[in-house]
Parts: structure tokens; sequence; C-alpha cells
């Protein structure tokens, strides 16, 4: 495919040298893999000092910069190039195909969406406007969608669960999961159902297979602007705060309540029907098993001060160390008491 | 979609007062987020002491409780209203579109399925009667799947797989991916093929985005009631005994064996080629790196009894101290041997 | 679907007793779910001896072995019957439905490829030789796929990502989702656009449910004959070295280098920005920290020399044995100050 480049010129505002209205690009493409026909970027000093090793003809580049003279195209821009990327992905995205047989009865999708081939929209789903929904997407009955959201490709969201503005759910994760909720009968496990629901307040983000459990009851809750990354569990009716930020292979056990603008790190696990504050700040690895005040910096399993872990793992390394000393303060003492 | 309230309630067995032989509902909603034409429930304490907290018109509510007198219709049973659950969720469900092109030859499927739009099914496959197939799932070439299954969307189930009577399988979640082995060929990593399978017995659950690989020859076996979170990972030829529950990402490493009622706790890592018990319990984040014997309760990394961890975790909390007062120690006992 | 015996015999270049002209099988199965109408195969002492205990009447076994006389067809093979799966396979591998409607415009698809019904392929995809996808996966806009590429069912790889030749991705894994970077705008979590890519090179195979990021710029990269098991998380800009083998569960936070041969057990996690060498091996669940040498074994957290590990772990146990010694000492040595 040939688009014609003095239309993208034109749609980021900029001035170039030289007719330019016979060129053609074939796309966009990172820096180092472009090829000839391709328009690239070098949006930081990284990229400007390699400018000769594109092999794009074509550059984006910040204004007021001193280039080399070549056969390359610059186009001048006066943002940050990185900060037109959705513009420029935008001039260049192809009209995805229409197939609209996998979308059941009563649905709504709202102005300008984009639902790709080999979507599933469940009965009475309601999606807003401008939303992006990609291959392989299950959206199942009841679902409601708010403006602007980008469902991934592959992404499960279960029955009921309802996803504010401006969320993101990153491909191959699912909302919406039975929580893990059984009982004991004649000493069987025995399914609880799972009847509540997942609501994802505005701009949440949730990442690449991640799974978050609906609530057996209520409901499970990730409030607005709180980005969760990728292989993280959220069990059936954690509360997550606004503005949060999960790391990736995160496991929250189930009727956990977290603060606002709290971060844990990767691999943390913390345990069910705790309360965690706002702004706490939990390391890498570590296990949380009782409720955290804000404002605190934690790490380790024993979890405690974040400093005093550090403590903790200096001491760790000089275990060895110390069982020997302690055999020889015995002996001494024991010679001394002699 | 508008259904006939007195058809529910006919289902239902109940008695309601008035004629509401006109009276419409849209579905059934969480309580909390119910909208004035749809049906909730309160089914315990919590909810039916904020009766006037939901919207909902109708409300389903266990007899002999004495409700505040307004314009909401409540429907009495003499269950609780969540074991009727299915009942009801059963009788707000729209039939799915038919779409059989995805269906491969010489395929058997029983009675009373419910085969989503977007489903394939590979050749040779044989599905149970009663089974319910979502949008999305994959079920490869010779799988079968007992009676009762609920397959969800986006699942993948690989070649040769077997699942029992009334299992369930979560979103996203691989049965018979293929174990992880290779063997170094001129000291590159080479694959060896995985021709194993994944047999799961009945009332198995498998949770969102876990991963079941199949085994190298023999097969992995996940045994009866036995029920797997989120993000686990169940290696080649594992086999997990009856009536387990193995929590969130806890990872299972190739060959080892389970055996009943055991229960895993989340992010616990276990060796490969290993025989763990029945009756025990290993607490979260624990590494099991040799045998265990029957009704243990153990926790830690280095795992010990669980009451040998709690002190074990104490001793590390003390170790920044403990590392001050044997210094002191060794001046004093320096001094007196001086 | 019943197969003529004599094409696979003749396929095996194998020579029988009798004349088989008339038999038919129904296709391959595992020894011990072999039903009568299946072949199956004894590769080793194990199934050997239990030859009695499959009831496949065709079974494929090495040459130059005493067999019980019985009813059943040997087929006698001079490699290793584990070694001929995959023309066996092949052999009763159905051909697939064609339903090309998912295929948007500008796509190459070399010879000999199999794209099963339900896969989406992104405008400008470049598909090489003898490529599988198998249905559900979702192949997004510019990608490219090389020679001999096996993907499995729902599979998603997102825009712009590279994989080399004979790559085998297992189901639900995600390729090139959006890497986990905000920054702070007046306090909230703001999306950086991630506009790099992934690039896998050639034999590099990637487990069930993984999530490869795609770079924030420049490109994640994952270099030949690495091998990657289920559930990892490999974070935006990671560049994973050759012929290295990470284990389930590992998390590698993001513009980490880690260098060719190198083995990281289950579930360790690796912070960001680190450089780990080459021929190291870090042991499960293992937190790794700091850069690493080439050579080196290491395990725990904090993370030490391997045996230095196992002197540690010894310690953690002794520790509450260890504080009673320690108040006895002071004790002792009090009582012999004064």
């Amino acid at each position: 495919m040939k688009y014609k480049l003095i239309e993208l010129i034109n749609l980021l505002g900029s001035e170039t040298k030289g007719d330019l209205s016979q060129e053609t690009i074939s796309g966009l493409a990172p820096f180092f893999q472009a090829q000839e026909d391709s328009v690239t970027f070098a949006s930081d000093e990284k990229f400007l000092k390699k400018i000769n090793e594109t092999k794009a003809k074509v550059i984006i580049v910040p204004t007021g910069i001193n280039l080399p003279e070549n056969e390359k195209i610059y186009i001048r821009v006066k943002e940050n190039p990185r900060t037109l990327m959705p513009k420029i992905l935008n001039f260049f995205k192809r009209p995805l195909k229409k197939m609209e047989k996998m979308i059941e009865e009563n649905t709504s999708i709202g102005n300008d969406c984009e639902i790709a081939p080999n979507v599933y929209l469940g009965h009475d789903t309601l999606i807003g406007n401008r939303v992006k929904i990609m291959p392989g997407a299950v959206i199942c009955q009841g679902v409601t969608i708010g403006d602007d959201c980008i469902i991934n490709p592959n992404v499960t969201i279960r029955e009921f669960c309802t996803l504010g503005k401006g969320c993101i759910i990153q491909p191959g994760a699912v909302i919406g999961s039975d929580g893990f909720g059984y009982t004991k009968v004649d000493g069987i496990n025995t399914k609880i159902e799972q009847i509540g629901s997942v609501i994802l307040e505005d701009f949440v983000e949730i990442g690449a297979n991640t799974t978050v459990d609906r609530g057996t009851i209520g409901d499970t809750i990730i409030k607005k602007y709180t980005k969760i990354d990728n292989l993280v569990q959220i069990a059936h009716n954690d509360i997550i705060g606004e503005n949060c930020l999960i790391i990736s292979q995160v496991g929250i056990a189930g009727s956990t309540e977290i603060g606002d603008n709290t971060t844990l790190a990767g691999q943390v696990g913390v345990a069910g029907h705790l309360k965690i504050g706002s702004n706490v700040i939990i390391a890498a690895k570590s296990g949380v098993m009782a409720n955290i005040e804000d404002n605190k910096i934690l790490s380790g399993f024993p979890l405690v001060d974040h400093r005093e872990d550090m403590k903790i793992k200096i001491g760790m390394k000089k275990l060895p160390e110390l069982l020997k000393k302690i055999k020889e303060i015995e002996k001494k003492l024991n010679n001394v008491i002699k």
C-alpha cells in the first residue's frame, strides 16, 4: 500500500523543502527496522546521532536541530515526535473488514467505533463512542464499555462487567472470570456461584493476560487512573484505589482494599481481607499479610520498613558466618565459666 | 428485551401479591447496579438491610423476613436465593447465534449443547450433553469433553485432551500446551516433542489464564473435584490428586505428584519430580524443594513446619539487632578473656 | 474417519507380517488412552513391558525387540518412535477448513501454509513458507512471521512485531503488548505511547499465556534458540540472549539485558536496567537486584552464590534456636562479668 507523503506532511502542519507531491511512503516503521519507503522518527539524542543508520527515506524530527545534508526527507515538527504518534498511527491505519454476524441482539454501538472482524458482542452490550475492539475479543452479555476504550485482541470481558471511559485492555486479559470460591459439602469442594461483577472506572489500563475476577456477591472495583501490568491476579471483591500502579505478576487475594496512589512492585503477594493504605509502596517479591497504614514504604517477607529489610537481607547474608561465630563464642564462654 | 415477570415467578414456584401479569423485567442485575426494570436479589443480612438502596423494582428474597412496605415487588423463595442462580440465569439467557462453519469433520455434539458463534471444533472432537462452549474457544482435534462442562471464552484445549463431566474452564485458560522439554544438541536447545496429553477428571475447575501442559509421553492428570485458580502453571506429567485447592499464581514443575485434599496457597512454587502427600497445606509464597508426607502444614522458603516458620520470620526481623548484639557479646567476652 | 494402515506403514518404510491391505485405523492415540482402532507407540522400556495394557491394535515399536505373540500388529521402526512423531502426526492431520474472510488487504502468505479458520491476519502481514497458524490467533497489522513457525490457538501478535524462522508460540501467548510505561502528569498516571516492537529471532519458543511487551521506543529482542516457558513476563526493551532457558512464571522488568546460555528457574524476578551475563544459572524464586557476571550460579533473595544460599537457608532454620542461644549467652556472660 502506498500513501501520499504530502498528505502526512499536511496532517502534521510541517514545512519541508522541494516538491514532494509525487513521493509515496508505505507506512511507519521503527527507526532501525525501517525500509527505504518507510517513514520513521528520531525523537531524541540517541536516534538523532545515528540518523544515517535508518534506511527510512522520511524522518520526522524535532525543529531547531542541525541534521546532516543527505537525500533524506526531514519532516520537522514542533512537538516531540512521540506525542504525535496517535495522529501518525491513525494516518496509516487501514479500515478493518466489516463482519457483523458475531453481534447478538439488542446491542448498542456508539459513533465512530471500530469493531474488528471476529469480535463477539453478546446480547444487551452497550458500547460507547470511538471504542476500538480488536479481533478475537469476546464481550459477553450485558457488558457496558465507555467512550474511547481500546479492547485488544483475544480479551474476554464476561457478563455484566462495566468499563468506564478511556480504559485500555491489553491482549488476552480476562475481566470478570469467576472468583475462586468453594465451600466443602460432605468434604467435597463445591462451587459458590460468583454473581457479582467487575467495575473498571475511567482510564484504567489492564495488562496482557492479567485476570480480574468478578465479585462473589458485590463487585470487584478498580478505580480511575489505576494501571495494572501483565499477568496480575485481582481476586473477587478486591477494591483497588485511584491512580495505583500494580506491577507484573502481583497477586492480590480476595476482599482486600487498597487506597489511592499506591504502588505494588513485581511479584508481590497480598493476602485477602486486608486494608492497604494510600501512597504506600511495596517492594518487589514482598508478602503482605497484615493491614498497612498510609505513606509506608515496605518490603520483604516478613514485611517491614524498606530500610529495615535492607538490614535484614544483609543479616541473612551474614547468617552462615554468624552461626560459626556463635559456636566460637559458646566455646570461649564455656572456657571462661570453667 | 422484555421478559414477563409472571413467568419468572412461576418458574420459581413463588407466591406474590397483586396482579403482576402485565409486569415486564429486562434482566437480572447485581444489587447495587440494578436499574428500575431489573430483578435483583437480597440473599443475606447485608443486602436486606439496604433494601431501599437498590433501584430494582423486583427483589428475590428469602421467605419469613420482614421487609419495608414500598412499591417494590418481592418474590419470596424458600431456598437461599443464591442457590437458585443457575435457574434464574437460565431464564434470562438469550439463544446464541448459530454459526456452524467453524466445525470440522467427524465431530460429535451431544444434546442440549450451546456452541457459541466463533467457537472452533477440530476434527474428531467428542462433546457430551449440555456442554456450553463460549465464543473464541478453540477445541483442537481429538478432544473429548464430558457432560455439563462449561468452556469459557478464548479457552484453548489442544489436541487429544480429555475433560470429565462438569468441568469449568475459565476464560483464557490453556489445556494441553507443550511441556517445557528441551535437550541440548551440539549445545543448542532442541525441542523434545510433547506427545502425551492432559486428563481432567470430573468436576475439575481451571482458572482464568491458567496453563496445564500436556505430558511429554504419559499424561498430565488433574483428579476429580480439584479446583485451580487463575494464572497457575501445571507442568508436564504432573499428577494432582482429588479435591485439592491450588490458589492463584502457584507454579508446579514437571512430574510432581500431589495427593488428595491438599491446598497450595498463592504464589507457592513446587520443584519437579516430587511427591507431596494428602491433606497437606502449604502457605503462600513457600518454596517446596523436597517430598512432603501427609497431613503437614508447612510454610516458608526454606520450607518448614508452619509454626516454626512464624518463629523464623520473627527471627529475621530481629536479625539486624542480633548482629549488633553479637558484636557487643564478642567485645565483652574479649574483655573478660583479657 | 478411517485411514489405511498400509499407507502409514509405507510412509514409515517398515516391514510387517501378513496382508494388511484391508486394515484401517482411526488415528494416533496415547498408549493408555488408545482404542482398538487406534495406532499407538511404545518407545521405551516402560511401555514395552506393559504392551498388553494398551487397547490399540497397532503399535509402533523399535526394531530388534522381543514382543509377545498376540493379535497386535507391530510396526517396527529403526529410529526411536518418538522422533517419527512429526511424520506420523502429519499423516493423520486433517485439512482445516478454508475461510479467508478474516484476512485483510496486502497480506503475503508463503507456500504450504496452513491458516486455520478463525485466524485474523491484519493488513500488510508477511507470512513465510510452511507456517501453521491455528484458530483464534490474531496477527495484527504489519507483522512478519518467518518460515516454519507454528502459531498456536488464541495467540496475539500485535502490530509490527517480527518472528524469525522456526518459532513456536504456545496458546494464549501475547507478543507485542504495550510496555508498562506511565509518567505522572499533574500527579495522574499518564500513558507513554509504546511505539517500539518485538523481535523474536530464529527458533525461539514462547510458552502458553506468556507476555512479551513491545519496546517503548526501541525493540524488545529475544535471540535465537531461546526457549521461554508459560506465564513468563518479558517487559519492554528487554534483550534476552541466545539459547537461554526462562522457566515458568519468571518476571523480568524493563530494559534488562541477559547474555547467552543463561537459565532462570521458576518464579525468579529480575529488576529493570540490569545486565545479566552469559552461562548464568539463577535458582527458583530468586530475586535479582544487581548486575551479574558470566558463569555464576546464584540463588536466594538476597541473591548470593548458590552454595552460600544453601548455608543461609540452613541458618534461617536455626534462627529460632539461635535467638534462644544468644539470650543464654548474654545471661551467662553477664553472670561472668558480674
